[in-house]
């Protein structure tokens, strides 16, 4: 049963997702009707065609700059420094925050190789230098690695006329920011404190 | 962002998947390497072309009749009746068992409108008419649906001349045969009862 095991070995791979969890899916996939396992198909197969990212923001878009970037309602004078795109989207749904957003694409994470070089920051101080911003918004999880991403940029950022913060606690220490729910993530963008 | 809501729409149609994981699941696919997408697109597109069910057996194969329905070396007195194609990996992965499958399709269901004759009783007694089975194995889930469609079987079975046995308890009452353990199915097969 070639077809089936490979779809599971596919499956297998994505996080959270085990041999069993992925044979199962593969039957589901394979008793449903033809058109969902197509769907889905044809859904991956234009996923990356259909997706790029932000030349300003760094965020995943189907157009570039992205909605928010060009969206001239929004605070420009606030900055959101977020670890990955998909950070973006689960802030923009607490509908608490007005600002434009900023893609790290990672945290500083010496024992994987990952050093500041590795992350969005070029482009970050590009932005400051230019756009007016007045207070930047660390969302980073409140990890090993997001304090120390957020300790390096609160030095790098020091000495320009503006206010670092971050986002309160009330996420639970350890946890993963993609996991918050709204009014969590709504009361700790509130809340956010100075550094 | 439609090409990502798309995929994370049809991503929460499977089993055990809330919008939050397949959320997870489709920024993980579009930060993984192209390649990924790809081959998880082309495994979907051709699965239900490589993939059919046996004549005989009524399981999921590449070749029909299957690869367990043509193998000279099963011993053909016996027939585990299972309600799941997934079910016959299960138990062939136990590597307990060396005679032959039926699969019913579903199991009896009432309340869901799922009778007898939806299932593949008919070809089920064909089979025990022909093929010399000297014992026929219920391995259905031990949950109301599994029980009133081994009683159904065994009243169905109970003049021909052979043995109707069941699945040893040893699986957790109202579990899943799909997540148990090698060593505990292995072990209810090898304990089976006669009914």
């Amino acid at each position: 049963m070639n077809a089936i095991d490979n779809l599971v070995s596919l499956l297998s791979r994505l996080p959270g997702i085990g041999k069993k969890s992925a044979q199962r899916l593969s039957y589901y996939i394979l008793e449903a009707p033809r058109s969902y396992a197509a769907n889905l198909a044809a859904s991956l197969s234009g996923l990356h065609e259909a997706i790029r990212r932000c030349s300003v923001c760094g965020s995943f878009t189907e157009t570039d700059p992205c909605p928010v970037c060009v969206d001239t309602t929004r605070d420009t004078s606030l900055l959101c420094v977020v670890e990955r795109s998909s950070d973006v989207r689960v802030i923009e749904e607490s509908r608490e925050y007005r600002g434009r957003f900023h893609v790290l694409g990672g945290l500083i994470a010496p024992l994987d190789g990952v050093g500041p070089d590795d992350l969005a920051i070029d482009s970050l101080l590009a932005r400051l230098r230019v756009e007016g911003v007045q207070e930047v918004i660390l969302a980073l999880n409140p990890t090993v690695e997001g304090d120390t991403t957020a300790l390096y940029l609160q030095k790098l950022l020091k000495d320009m006329p503006l206010t670092v913060t971050r986002l309160a606690s009330g996420l639970p220490v350890g946890g993963d920011l993609e996991y918050a729910d709204r009014l969590t993530l709504a009361r700790s963008l509130r809340g956010r404190i100075a550094m």
